[in-house]
């Protein structure tokens, strides 16, 4: 069994995506893009990582910024494309709360996964 | 909390996608499909129920057939949009496999997903 969102030769794995009521999803891409602005310092530097155009990062960004109660990533002043970035502790726990529903979801399935795979894949 | 998968005003829900490793993925539109085909009886009233383009039902069906082991979609005859399909006993036991998934997903995740909204929406 995959635990870590990715399937790989042992077996398949979930891909969680949280539906709020009335604002945006939050799946994977946003998550990881949070991760990359946290590792790179800016917003095209986690871009470029994520192969992802500075103006699709931006505008998620923009998204994960108004969709929860406080800002998730803070943007410094530096020109249109220079200012660093950095994760807020808002963006910090919604990466942690993100991952660990993403474990614990994993956790409870693997054995239906198991099944799943032996029974309709083979 | 919304248990069906389904965001509503208690909570968020979480969507379930089943990535395997060398194959198109499992998510709720295509169990949904397979849904409306046991109801219909047919792709076109299934794509019809769903708001879905016939061709769009049709590749659906497709890959749900050519990505597992067995088909879960078998078609009767009758030209080229006339005739039934019924949902085979593998495409019922995939419906409930990812149902069970989806179910003990959520249930595994409600707490996280409660503090996740106290603190990160409110």
């Amino acid at each position: 069994m995959a635990t870590s969102g990715r399937a790989d030769e042992d077996g398949p794995a979930l891909r969680i995506r949280i539906d709020f009521c009335d604002r945006p999803s939050l799946g994977p891409g946003k998550v990881r893009l949070l991760e990359a602005i946290d590792q790179a310092g800016s917003i095209a530097a986690a871009a470029r990582t994520m192969e992802m155009s500075y103006r699709r990062a931006w505008l998620l960004v923009e998204e994960l910024n108004t969709m929860f109660a406080q800002p998730l990533v803070s943007t410094q002043l530096g020109g249109s494309r220079g200012g660093g970035a950095v994760v807020t502790p808002a963006g910090r726990m919604v990466i942690d709360r993100y991952r660990k529903v993403e474990a614990e979801a994993a956790r409870a399935t693997s054995a239906l996964l198991e099944t799943l795979t032996r029974d309709a894949l083979s």
